[in-house]
């Protein structure tokens, strides 16, 4: 009898544990949290070419955006949304002034990357990240360093305005 | 002696006809002529990423720069000359305002690649291509299109001028 209290008390204590615990969709008692890319994905500078982007003012960036396989063939059959195990890599470097090719082409119209200034990346998973549209949010320093949360959060926000194309700013170039 | 003597014409005739066809080296009678790039390389929208490219004024292009498995290799392994099968194409897009990403950040800031303009390319040869430097340069229009001979001929001179790496302007972008 009291063996079977004992085992009774032990159920308790794990069920109570567990439903302090946050499932892997994110959801901490019924409220969805947020989870964020925090690991490079593996091979992403040999992901194929998505499209190019360009933004002034004090981003001043220049920057690629690559795709996975999944990735390159959703964009390419216009597949909406995009299915699970999309990676999308946005790889951004500071907007330089060639020197080098300025002086060859004998006027001032070359801009190549500079320094790299981060790399960002959108992960669709849509169990795991359903409290972000099925996309997991990543950032990352040239270093590899993740960004920090109060940044990641800034992710989602945004582009959640773009609805129509399931989050995805980037379309992809021919 | 008949036979013998027809035997000797034949190969007289075809010796002449040696002497007048331009080698594969691209040379006609001893003088060097440029050969052009004149199809487009199989598969290079799935070549890897090389770098961006941004050219101002009367260019205002966006560009992307991707190399096929030799291209990429030589160039982590900074190796030059850039070995012999090496392709780099240059795909080129206007460099246009994103009304879109500009309404939802909020400002005037964000470029994009509009309608394609051409798409370029190097390929490594150095028997063939001898005379350019080991290089064949080819120019197509958006609809596959080689460009004409005047334009191909203005590819070399320039990028002879980047003697230092081998004739290539676009360096690899971490």
């Amino acid at each position: 009898m009291r063996q079977i209290a004992f085992v009774l008390v032990a159920l308790a204590m794990v069920a109570g544990i567990i439903a302090y615990m946050p499932s892997a969709s994110g959801q901490i008692n019924g409220e969805p949290a947020p989870i964020f890319v925090t690991k490079i994905p593996t091979g992403y500078r040999d992901f194929r070419f998505v499209s190019v982007a360009h933004e002034e003012d004090n981003l001043n960036s220049l920057g690629a955006v690559l795709g996975n396989d999944v990735a390159i063939k959703a964009y390419r059959e216009r597949t909406l949304p995009y299915p699970d195990r999309t990676i999308i890599a946005a790889l951004h470097y500071r907007h330089d002034p060639s020197e080098e090719n300025n002086r060859i082409f004998g006027r001032s119209q070359s801009f190549v990357p500079g320094a790299p200034t981060n790399i960002q990346f959108m992960v669709k998973d849509s169990q795991k990240y359903a409290a972000t549209g099925g996309w997991g949010f990543g950032h990352f320093s040239p270093d590899g360093k993740p960004g920090a949360e109060a940044l990641m959060k800034t992710c989602f926000p945004c582009h959640s305005q773009e609805k129509a194309r399931d989050l995805v700013f980037t379309q992809y170039a021919p």
